[in-house]
């Protein structure tokens, strides 16, 4: 077992960036919004998904020096095109325009095309936080679920994150996909051998499936039916056709798709705060909204409420001050990666590597 | 049963408001929205809410002249202070404001507060639709949701409507609560004494229930869990916190609380598509979009794949050409409300109230 720090992650992040050819500055960027997902307890989107990231720079399949371009500019609006560079580092440029051009008009909106897989979206609402706006930010995915009534992925489970600040409380950080599930509660039911509820996935054919090999064969469905299909598929044309990026089926697959850049669209929205209610109002309100959650009544068996992106909050405060143990494949996956990319020996062991 | 055009029913709804004290364009404006949804064939939210209209205007509750003001302004964001005008009134002017901000600035948002129930989204949201924009309306509603994880109804079920254009296709209209039914389900299993699906409520101590009165007494669920939750929070805050509405626990209901305005927020953004991506691009695609959804297979047993909006645009194509049956239940409130205005004789019938 491992145990890290977020500093030792980062750290390591940025070297393994380096050696493949990532500008400091930008493998900076990318390491550090990669581990805040492992501090706020995603490990799914957090340093697991270095190798792949790898992979996919080592493939040429990502830009390692985007020429990152403003396309289209308007007040409130711009175009944003990656030019297929790493999406944290697309990302945060994109967003930081956006919070750029809300302070300056009250909202603004940045899409963005030419991008890639980006991590967690909370990340770049959050970037919002700093500056008292409330940021929202979604992106489209590689095709998982069908639409409603259909048995044809064409939607990805395109996930959409909203971060908003409060008083005293916690900011109400919400980050969601918009399948039911993620894929990887089915693959995780298929290696137990255990069934999964009706409602998660539907099988080659479109029927209803409780056997996660079918459901894994089939694809997933979206939350509540015509809603989230409706909700995955505004987001995906926020996301896409909006910004010009790849849209439906087309959206290239981190994982799947090892001939061609993904050429992921994203959609970011600030609204600056103050431009609508004087600040402190607001933020005292949202306290007593929060408030008014945490203190009421549980329903039988639960022991507290909470408020949307608390729980991570929480996460985050407890792996920051005391580390947290490192998943041992992950580990072991980051220890061959850094003897492939040269910054381990074959004397380096996972329990050394982060040193 | 009472046959009737679009046309009868404005017309008569105008009547209505006019005899309420309503001035002939806000009557107008009012009738307009109403009988949208019943072209649409959303009749829970057309000419059937006409008779609890017509009590909170009678009760005072609503406010007949109101002094629509624009209490916050920057380039791209305004709150707008409704008065305790008609929620319709009210929200017709709120987003042309928010359309015209957005023509100059690309994108805008616009808060109201001291608002009403404002009948369906979608028409607000659609109104974007003519000048080429995707329009986004959401509205806090009085609460009948719990928190996930509690049991007392601090949220509205807080829709959400969003209209995007196409080119020939129908443009996508989104429109949906962020409950997982609406409570008016509940009431139709109760009435025909049939259970409940596991998931559409809870009951008074927050345990699942598959009884329609237990669920009544309880509260409504969100969809998809903890996201319908987050979702229907953040549009709470978005409507209510942000323009400096009620919001939580506090917003007024339309029929319970006949003893106070309900102070409705709603929030309204405009994006001009031609800002982002020049406005053929933009159109040509989303039909790509919409028809490889259309073209695609349809799950075993589905006939057809239908986008958001578009079984509302065949509705509505269908009620304008040939009209349509009025309720029986809802032609005879209407025949007694337009006895108790003045604008039917005892002699009145409902065959002959809309002629």
């Amino acid at each position: 077992m491992a145990h890290v720090t977020g500093e030792q992650l980062k750290r390591f992040s940025v070297r393994v960036f380096e050696k493949l050819g990532i500008p400091t500055k930008d493998a900076e960027i990318t390491a550090e919004i990669l581990v805040a997902a492992d501090l706020r307890g995603i490990d799914s989107h957090g340093v697991a998904r270095l190798p792949i990231y790898a992979k996919r720079l080592k493939l040429g399949l990502i830009n390692k020096n985007p020429d990152i371009k403003v396309v289209r500019d308007r007040p409130g609006a711009a175009i944003v095109d990656g030019d297929n560079g790493l999406g944290q580092v697309v990302s945060y440029k994109a967003m930081s325009l956006c919070l750029e051009k809300a302070r300056e008009h009250g909202i603004a909106a940045v899409g963005v095309r030419n991008s890639n897989h980006f991590g967690i979206g909370a990340y770049y609402a959050m970037m919002a936080l700093k500056e008292d706006m409330i940021g929202l930010v979604a992106t489209n995915a590689s095709p998982l679920m069908a639409p409603f009534g259909g048995k044809v992925p064409l939607l990805g489970t395109n996930p959409l994150a909203i971060a908003i600040p409060a008083g005293t409380q916690y900011p109400v950080v919400l980050d969601m996909a918009t399948s039911l599930v993620p894929r990887g509660k089915i693959e995780i039911a298929a290696r137990k051998g255990e069934k999964i509820p009706l409602g998660w996935a539907i099988d080659k054919d479109g029927r209803p499936t409780q056997e996660p090999e079918e459901a894994l064969k089939g694809t997933l469905l979206p939350m509540g039916g015509p809603k989230g299909y409706g909700l995955a598929l505004v987001l995906d044309i926020l996301c896409g056709v909006l910004s010009g990026a790849a849209f439906g089926g087309n959206v290239g697959s981190l994982f799947g798709d090892l001939d061609r850049p993904q050429n992921v669209g994203h959609f970011m929205l600030a609204i600056d705060v103050n431009s609508f209610r004087p600040l402190t109002e607001f933020k005292n309100t949202m306290d007593s909204l929060i408030l008014s959650i945490k203190n009421s009544e549980p329903a039988e068996g639960v022991k507290e409420l909470f408020l949307p992106g608390e729980i991570e909050y929480i996460k985050t405060k407890e792996r920051a001050e005391k580390g947290f143990e490192l998943n041992p494949v992950v580990a072991q996956n980051l220890l061959d990666l850094a003897r492939e990319v040269g910054i381990a020996g074959s004397e380096t062991t996972v329990e050394t590597l982060f040193a």
